[in-house]
C-alpha cells in the first residue's frame, strides 16, 4: 500500500492481531462493503456510494459552472476552499502519450456530451501546471470551445511565497498571466 | 550575519586567521570597496556601483514596461528568468503599518515622476502575495491608473505543482484568477 513500508507494514498487522475478533470481522465487512458500494458517480465520474453523487444531485450548485479536474482527489481540495459552488467533471487521468494514456481512455466523450445537452456556460480547467496537464487543457479547450467558454485556473506565485525564491518557470508564468488590476 | 550560527562564525574565523597576512589585506580592501562604492541607481534604485544601473542604461530593454518590485533580490531573481526585458523599480520594501514602513519611507513618489514623464505604458506589480504585498499592490494601482496601465503578476498554482497538495487560499486565488483559453 501507498506509504506503508516493511516496518510499518508489520507494525500495522501485529496491532490488527491483537484485537478481538468481532472488531476484526467488522473491518473486513467494511472494507469489503466500501469496495462493492463505492462507484463512480453516473455523471461527473466523482467517487460515490449512489448512483449519482451529492454534489451532482444538489440544488444548490451553480449549474453554469463545470470545473474538470483529473481525479477525486483534486475534487476534494477544491471542495476544501468552500469558494466554488459549481460542478465538477472526473477525468480518471491526464492525457500522457508516454505512458500510453490517450484521450480514449479518459472520460473525455461523457464530458463533450454533457457540455452540449445541458446548461453550462463555462467550462473551468483545473488541471497540474505540467506537461500532462498542459496537453490535457489544450486538447480539451479545442474540443470544447464549440460549445462553451472555456477557463483554466491561474498558474503562478502561491500565496505566502516569496519571490526570491520562485522558480524560474512559475516566475515566467506569472509574468505572462499578469492581469489589470480594476 | 544571517544564516551564521556561532560555529559556523567560530569555523570562518579561523580559517581567516590561517590564510597568508596580503590575502586578508586584499579581503578587507574588498569589502571596504564594496561598502563605500556600491549604491543606488538614481532611476530605478537597484544596487550598482555607478551612478545609474546597467538595466536602466541598456538600450536594448523595453521603454514600455515597468516592473515594480520590493528590493534588489526580487530584481534578480525575475532576471534570472530572462524573460521579462523591461525596466524595473525597487521600492526598498513593502507598505507595513505594523512595522511603521508607511509610503513615505518607500520610493514611491520616485515611481510617480518616472511613469508620468517617461514613456512606459505599461506598470507590472511583482510583489509577493502576501498582506504587505496586496496592500502595497492596492496602493500603487491607485496612485498611477490616471498614468498608466496597471497589471499585477499572476498568483496562483506553482508548476510542477499538485493541485491536490495545494494550500485552500492559493487554489482559491487559482479559481479567482482563471483566464480565458484563447
Amino acid at each position: 500500500m501507498p506509504g506503508i513500508g516493511p516496518r510499518t507494514a508489520q507494525r500495522l498487522a501485529l496491532h490488527l492481531l491483537r484485537q478481538p475478533e468481532e472488531q476484526i470481522k467488522a473491518f473486513s465487512n467494511a472494507l469489503l462493503n466500501a469496495r462493492t458500494k463505492v462507484g463512480q458517480c453516473k455523471t461527473c465520474f466523482h467517487l460515490t456510494a449512489e448512483e449519482e453523487c451529492e454534489i451532482c444531485l444538489s440544488s444548490k450548485r451553480n449549474d453554469a459552472l463545470l470545473c474538470v479536474v483529473a481525479d477525486s482527489r483534486d475534487l476534494i481540495a477544491l471542495e476544501r476552499t468552500r469558494e466554488y459552488r459549481g460542478h465538477y467533471h472526473v477525468l480518471g487521468g491526464l492525457i500522457s502519450p508516454m505512458d500510453g494514456i490517450g484521450p480514449e481512455l479518459l472520460t473525455i466523450s461523457a464530458l463533450v456530451t454533457r457540455v452540449s445537452n445541458e446548461k453550462t456556460l463555462e467550462v473551468i480547467l483545473a488541471l497540474t501546471p505540467s506537461v500532462e496537464g498542459d496537453t490535457t487543457s489544450l486538447y480539451l479547450a479545442k474540443l470544447l470551445k464549440p460549445f462553451v467558454k472555456v477557463t483554466r485556473i491561474a498558474y503562478g506565485l502561491p500565496v505566502g511565497s516569496e519571490l526570491e525564491y520562485a522558480d524560474e518557470v512559475t516566475l515566467t508564468r506569472a509574468i505572462e498571466g499578469r492581469r489589470e488590476i480594476e
